[in-house]
């Protein structure tokens, strides 16, 4: 089968022909339909730091796609042959202390497909039924290629309720864009997006954002406090950046929720004394999506039918033309935000 | 002033002309715009059991109602003359010890507007700040006048969040229905609503019920579990009857969340054993509205612009036809939600 | 090995020589080192209604114990041979829709140890690594064994806070004695047992209750409205009777919550209107143990030192002794809570 | 009336002769019984930079006390002439848009007591009813004056329950001996003290600490780690030190949570990455107390009888030797905890 490969530590990947992969007694063989390109394949791609510090080569990359189960293993008992299914990219061991308290998301001896085990760019990729989520079969191939990263949007966000609460999202990455949707879909009454793309903002716009921020031209505190005089009930820090950390705490009303999600390079500093303690404020950690909870969520949430994801699917390519994604979306001036990959060029020009 | 008033202890009201009230120095003169009629002011109409257990004749009755500040006592703070409010009709004494745990929208000493001391179907009325809000000066004058019996609404549907949850609604009266508009706005995935009325139901698919159950006609529990095969996330029980508590808990699925908010006449029945305890469900007490956190969402889900209580005012009329209004409501065959009365006539026809 | 089998579907229990359990490759061996009697072990004994829908025999029964791995199959990852063990009896199917929002102890297709499947009143038993917990090797082995049920007491108790709150208990039995230790231990400022033994409410104010009420000769409300005028914080209803149940709602105070927990015939009157709705009470099912939360703040509660279930193992038997602890517990004036068989003599007589 | 006021703006304190305070229709005047030495009057005496931000001379200073109401306004409703009082310190307007979220202890117009309105440091001190206390009238009266700095130990320690979880506070000040206690009697498996003084470390022991460690000569990391290996529940951060911050989220296990409680002076570094995010960890700004459910909870353990502040009251002397008082909290070898003032010799000596 066709598979993108990391051969080698060095930048770059191969378009390599392997072996099907095995299966065990409590495994799923998914022929893949899509594929999408993940800021952490783009760090696999340019073997930078964070991209050669954990893999180690050869290995297929990979995480976010969506494909058909066409062999299952004898103990598999909630998938079918012919099932329409996703995965949670984070495999959990299930059994250290961490997963039996309940927090299998964040297990001692997580997995993470495409990084730590053949991934999901390839014709077919082998997983186990508890890491295999059966989508329903009418969703949309791209949208449901991207729930992996959707499902960070769907739990930073409602990591706490936002019905009727005012939002502010630092970061307009593909997940910062997912947040506003989930956002304006679970009743946010105002949703500020603050980012450095006047293309992403853009986006951000049209997926119901009321005010975008372009960070390097306005003052996000004060742009917020213009709409919330009295702070936002609610900051997501999606994008990593010291200043956004700072920015992000002190447009938060007093008795606010900030998720923490972005991932900045060393410690930033931090104002507990004026913003978090005397603001009596929240800080919580996100990473990865509640299993299975956020997936649930975020099922219901394209059920109800007032989420769509489709504005941040901005490129849909065949599969053989990967390289020409990873152009776009390493250019200087990206102009890009998903990019979904599919296996068939039916699907490429699909009207979703 | 005019003012309708309970005037002795039998079935019927009187419009009366009475003196505008007095305020202290804590309190608000307020000049009624519009005020709308709930269930308890038709129970005080007819003077049964319900309605004869609290009222001390004479006083005017009414609860529900939007107008100006036109006087406000020398030690008020937060309201000003001309501000456009409404109020909360459970006035706490905020010294109490259920008070004091942070709960005094079930305080033990609560005083109701129109029932206890001097209501809103009125030119003026007299409240102290502490339990007055503050409405934005855009708002349609009829949803002001409805926002406490939409309180209750927003406060039993959204005491634990329903983003991407399923939601069944036992009860097709206003508050019912405002519950419906109330899911949809944040988020749950299926709203279902079982009713009595094929009039109210189809009010309900309005505003956005998925699928609507005559009780009479169809088995609500037989409908849930063709929507949701493992049963509702969260059940709204807002009819007060027996059969509704039980139905409700047993399409209710294993871990959900039940809010009971319809009064029974007496105890009921309920299967703790099969539907509460081996479920693991939740059942909450949910009466008035949180102060003031249940305002606060509701204005941001107003704010936000996909909450429409709109379809709920079914009728508006001239303060001086309350007459004609309380017959449509009594009527047998009622075809009516909410009535709202105004002072202004120019109001009556206005479109929202 | 010895085991004690229910061998045909009428009244009694035998004591056979069977053969010692097969183990899969996720399974471990246990050799157990002392089993306790439940309630439900007494109903399969009478083979009555309750002890004859579920079971189909013949059967090892028995769910309570504690022991050491002597054999792990090859794919166990966290038991280690001569680990000190017990077992969580409910195993669930972990794939379930259930399991996948986080809820195993409310599986679909729960199996019950010594209901379900072979039980764990022999000599080995075995069982899926993903249902077994290690105790601290210095743990009193009557109480290791006990701790299924006193699981029980610590979910219903701590399912919400309980330090400086009031807490009453209704129901004298093993789990009512245990909530009376975890409230205690987890700083409930009064604990009320109610119940209708005084054997048993004895052993409740050694446990540290502060008064005990025989609901037979006392009223327990306004026991409790002495203690706590404005009603209890927290009610734990442990006895399964409709009357406890009318009794505990009246004493819970405005915004207190209910642990439902005993298990009644059938549905039982409950007055939603006063004592639910009015009060903003919340009641919560309660079944099983949180996997494996429950069973963390048991060890963290007993590793704290405050917590001790000691008075509440009122026997101690040889296994051979069995019968005998069967009539001591089926007696119509019983006298004792916890009965604990051990395999060795030694530990009959062991002080704890 | 003796009254210690902060009279210039300058290092020191004067005892002076003053009138007795008026007071208002909801006030009530309390005669002084005790009064105690926080850390903020320290920084007024100093006249540092803390201590000279916020007070305008003259004004009498301190705010923990305990007293008896011996004039109660008007429109008083809660308290009578002689009930034995003490204050939350914090006096919030009750009517900006934080109290009304239900947030008064961080409401945006608190008044300190004893640095923005006239304080307890007197024979007498008026304040209104809304922020008054009624204590156990068998209360030690050095206890009944220390409840607001306790009262922050509760609330910082209680957040989020911590029965059968391990704690960790960082901080050996009066607030983080509380805290040992508060942790120990609501059921905490293990706690663990980091400090700085061996005498206040000892007192930590005498308090429940199972550990206690010296910052400037043990790794505390280190040492939670060896009692903890997959790292604390929580952790509780009450020195303010930018090292205890850095340690304490280092020594949380995943999806733990940390209290901020402690100053510091303008912002820390904090590894949001590592010690947030992918530990799915939680950080909860903690100020004042929650009004009045902390109050009632303090109330509570201390109605349990197994929560004990004694050992925090390391010296007790009459009102009139305040220098001396001050002296020993201002040494450099500061070999005490809390100082109780009194206004009567007798309580000076009495064994609590």
């Amino acid at each position: 089968m066709r598979a993108l490969v990391k051969a080698r530590p060095e930048p770059g990947l191969e378009m390599q022909d392997v072996p099907i992969p095995e299966i065990g007694p409590r495994d799923v063989l998914v022929k893949v339909r899509a594929c999408s390109i993940c800021g952490t394949d783009l760090h696999l791609y340019k073997w930078d730091q964070a991209g050669s510090e954990r893999l180690r080569p050869p290995l297929i990359i990979g995480h976010e796609f969506c494909g058909y189960a066409v062999r299952v293993g004898s103990e598999v008992a909630g998938i079918r042959e012919g099932d329409f299914v996703s995965a949670d990219s984070h495999l959990p061991d299930w059994t250290c202390r961490v997963c039996r308290l309940g927090l299998p998301h964040l297990c001692s001896h997580v997995q993470i497909l495409g990084v730590d085990r053949p991934g999901a760019f390839a014709e077919y990729v082998s997983l186990p039924e508890t890491s295999l989520w059966v989508n329903d079969p009418g969703l949309d191939p791209a949208l449901a290629s991207i729930q992996d990263p959707m499902g960070n949007a769907v739990y930073a966000t409602l990591a706490e309720p936002v019905a009727g609460r005012s939002v502010v999202i630092f970061g307009d990455g593909p997940t910062g864009l997912g947040a506003v949707a989930v956002a304006r879909a679970a009743g946010a009454s105002v949703v500020v997006l603050v980012g450095l793309s006047d293309y992403l903002l853009d986006i951000g716009r049209q997926l119901g954002a009321a005010v975008t921020v372009h960070a390097a031209r306005q003052d996000p505190v004060a742009e917020v406090r213009q709409l919330c005089p009295d702070g936002a009930d609610v900051v997501l820090e999606m994008s990593g950046a010291a200043a956004a950390v700072r920015q992000g705490l002190e447009c938060l009303r007093y008795g606010g929720r900030f998720s923490a999600f972005g991932l900045a390079n060393g410690p930033v500093p931090v104002d507990l004394t004026n913003q978090v303690i005397f603001k009596g404020a929240r800080i919580l950690g996100i990473t990865g999506r509640l299993l299975w909870d956020t997936w649930y969520q975020m099922a219901g949430l394209l059920r109800a039918g007032n989420l769509d994801f489709g504005p941040i699917v901005t490129h849909r390519l065949p599969f053989d033309d990967w390289q020409h994604g990873f152009d776009l979306l390493l250019a200087p001036d990206r102009r890009a935000a998903k990019m979904v990959l599919f296996m068939d060029e039916d699907d490429v020009g699909m009207d979703p």
